[in-house]
C-alpha cells in the first residue's frame, strides 16, 4: 500500500511536507537549492511554485535473497525473494524537473554525488522522461538517509524506491503500486521490495511486466525486530551491482536458484504463521546459500569478516540454548540479527559482548513508500 | 610406492625398528606392553619373539576435497580427490596379533583410546582378520602421532594408513599399494591417499574394487610447502565422519560433485606443470565449495572461526600483491597455507601477524606409507 499523501494543489510542495520533514532535511534542501538556483532561505523556497515532489522509503532486509540476474539490463532476477521493510531507517528524496537545466543534479546527504551515481540516476530518470514524453526536462534530486551510508547498510533499495515514487509523481505519471515497484526495480533490483509495505515478496516473473513486489503481510502482522550489527571492516569487496553479474560464474548458483521456490514457500508460510523456528532455519540457510555462491564465484567474493563469523556462531549457540534469534548477511560483513521484539534487548546485550561490533541499529517492520508532498 | 623395509626374519621386530623409532615411541611401547603383558623394559621387549609390525604414514592435505560418500559403509566417495602427503607429520603404529587376548586394545599417544575409537579400529581389523581367516586373533595396537591430536590436524588419514599397512603385514597378508589403499579407505576415506607417495589422486571408482589412490608425482616433483596455521577455537563442530553423512542434505552438494572432474583436471595439470597461479585459484575454489556445502547442510556446519576468515583474506590480499600463496581449509578452523619453499619464511611471518594464530606447522610433500619393521 503506497502512502498517498497527495501533492498539494498549489504545487507549493514544501508547505505540506513541512511537518513531515526533519530540520536537517529542510536545511539540506535549502542549501542545495540555494547553490543551484540562488535562493537563500527555506521560507523563500516555500514561496516558490515548483514541481518538486518528496517521497520517503525504507530499506529492506531480505530473508530469501536476491542474487544474480537473468537479464542484467532489466534487472530481472534469477530467483524470487522475500523481505521486510526496515521502518526505523529511511531515505527521503526530493525531485524537481526543470526545463532550464543543462543536466541532472544529484545531491546525497548534502554532498554532490560522484559521477557514477549521477549517471545511474540519470539513466533511471530517462526511463521516466521517455514514458512521460518529457525528455527536455532535467532534474534536481536531493536525497538524504537517516543512517550513515558508509556504515554498510545498503541504501540503494530505499534510494531508488523513493526516487521512483517522487520522480514519477513529479512528471505527472500516475503509477499503481505494481507499476512503481517494476519501475524501482530498474534502478536497483531490491528497490522494488521497498515499494509495498511490511513483509514483501518479489515474484521473479516471466518478463519486465510481471517482475515486481507485493505485500504478503502488513508491518503490524509480526513484531519482528532487525538488530543490525555493524562490524569494523577493513576490506571492501565489490558492490552488489557488480557482484550480481558474477553470480553465474559460481558452480553453485544454478542449484541455489533451483531450490529457491521451496525456500520461498517455507519462508512465506513461516511468516504468515509467525513460526519463528522454521523462519530461523530457512533464513540462515538462504543467507549461507547466497554467500556460498559469492565465495565460489570468479573472482571469489568473501564478504564476511572475522566479526561476521563471531556473530553467526554466537547467535547460533544462543538459539541452541533456546533464544529465538537468527542471522542473515547481505553483500557486506554486517549481520542482521532477527528476533521478536520481546527478546530484542537480550539479543542486543549479547551482540554488545562481541568485539568488533561497532554499532547496532534496531528496526521493526516498516511501511511502504510514501509520497510526502 | 610403499616403503618395503622388510619385517625381520626372527620376528624380533623391535630390533630392526630400533634406529627408526623415537625414544618417546619406544617408551610408549614399553609402558603399554608392560601394562598389557607384564614386561618391563624395552630390552626385554627386544628379546621377545612377536608378530608385531610397525608402520609409519603421513597425514595428507587435500587440494580437491573429499566430502560426502555415495556408500557410507564402504566409504565410496561422492567425488574424486587430490592431495599431498605431509612429510613432516607422521603417525607410527605398532600392531601385534595374539591368540591369548579377549579383545583388541588400542593405545593412542600413550593413553587408552576411548570406546568409540577402539570400536572403529576393531571393525577395521575385522575386515583384515576375515580376509586372513584369523578371526581368533585379537590385536594390541599402539599408535603415536608426532603432532598434537587436539591441535586440529586430522590424524585419521595417517592413523588408518599406518594401521592398514602394519595390521595387514602382521596377519601375513601381502597387499600391493592399490589393495592397501582400498583397505585404508575402509577405515577413513582420506586414509587411502596416505598410502601412495607424494602428490596423490584418489579415483572415486565405480565400486570398492577400483576406489583407491595412486601417486601422480613423487614428493620431490614440486617444492610446495604447507604452513598449517592452527587457530584458537572455542567451538567444536561435528567430526568429519559425521559430517560426510550430512553432505547430501545441502542443496549444493550435487553441483559441487558434478563440477568435480573439471576441477580435478585443472588441479592435476597445475601440479604436473607446477603452475602455481592456476593451482591457487582451483585450490581455494575447491575449499570454498566444500565449506559452502558444509554451511548449507542440515544442520549447518560452520567450521570457520573468525581467525579463519582473517587468514583467508590476508593471504588473498598478499596474492593480489604478487605473493604465491593460497589457502585450503579442512573440516575444522585451521588454515593450510600452500606456497613454494622459497616463500615459506615470508608467508610464515605474515601468518604470525594475525591474532589468534596459535601455532604454525610447516611441512613439505612426503612419501607414502612405510613398514618400518
Amino acid at each position: 500500500m503506497i502512502g498517498r499523501t497527495s501533492k498539494c494543489e498549489s504545487k507549493n510542495i514544501f508547505l505540506h511536507a513541512h511537518h513531515s520533514l526533519t530540520d536537517n532535511f529542510k536545511m539540506t534542501v535549502e542549501k542545495n537549492i540555494h547553490d543551484k538556483l540562488g535562493i537563500i532561505t527555506f521560507d523563500q523556497i516555500l514561496s516558490m511554485k515548483t514541481d518538486s515532489v518528496i517521497a520517503l522509503a525504507h530499506p529492506n532486509i531480505a530473508f530469501i535473497k536476491y542474487w544474480g540476474n537473468r537479464d542484467e539490463a532489466l534487472r530481472l532476477p534469477a530467483n524470487g525473494s522475500l523481505s521486510m521493510n526496515l521502518g526505523a531507517l529511511s531515505t527521503t528524496t526530493s525531485v524537481e524537473f526543470r526545463s532550464d537545466l543543462k543536466q541532472d543534479d544529484l545531491i546525497i546527504d548534502n554532498v554532490n554525488a560522484p559521477p557514477a551515481a549521477l549517471q545511474r540516476v540519470s539513466s533511471f530518470l530517462d526511463i521516466l522522461r521517455e514514458r512521460a514524453q518529457k525528455q527536455h526536462l532535467k532534474a534536481i534530486v536531493i536525497s538524504e538517509n537517516n543512517f550513515p551510508m558508509g556504515a554498510g547498510i545498503a541504501s540503494s533499495a530505499s534510494a531508488f524506491a523513493a526516487l521512483a515514487a517522487s520522480a514519477s509523481r513529479a512528471l505527472g505519471l500516475e503509477l499503481d503500486e505494481g507499476e512503481l515497484s517494476r519501475l524501482a526495480r530498474r534502478g536497483s533490483g531490491s528497490a522494488c521490495r521497498s515499494i509495498p509495505a511490511g513483509f514483501v515478496e518479489w515474484q521473479m516473473g516471466r518478463a519486465d511486466e510481471d517482475s515486481y513486489a507485493h505485500s504478503i503481510a502488513p508491518a503490524e502482522h509480526w513484531d519482528l525486530v532487525d538488530l543490525i550489527a555493524i562490524v569494523n571492516d577493513t576490506h571492501k569487496e565489490v558492490g552488489s551491482s557488480a557482484g550480481h553479474a558474477l553470480a553465474g560464474s559460481s558452480p553453485l548458483q544454478a542449484s541455489r536458484v533451483a531450490d529457491c521456490p521451496r525456500r520461498m514457500q517455507l519462508c512465506r508460510q513461516a511468516i504468515l504463521k509467525k513460526d519463528f523456528s522454521t523462519f530461523a532455519e530457512i533464513v540462515e540457510l538462504d543467507s549461507h546459500l547466497m554467500h556460498a555462491v559469492m565465495m565460489t564465484s570468479s573472482p571469489a567474493l568473501l564478504y564476511w569478516e572475522p566479526a561476521t563469523i563471531a556473530i553467526l556462531k554466537k547467535i547460533r549457540d544462543a538459539r541452541l540454548q533456546g533464544l529465538q534469534a537468527c542471522c542473515t548477511v547481505d553483500a557486506g560483513p554486517n549481520v542482521h540479527v532477527l528476533c521478536l521484539a520481546q527478546d530484542a534487548n537480550q539479543v542486543e546485550r549479547l551482540l554488545q559482548t562481541i568485539p568488533d561490533v561497532a554499532t547496532i541499529y534496531r528496526s521493526p517492520a516498516g511501511g511502504g513508500v510514501q509520497v510526502l508532498a
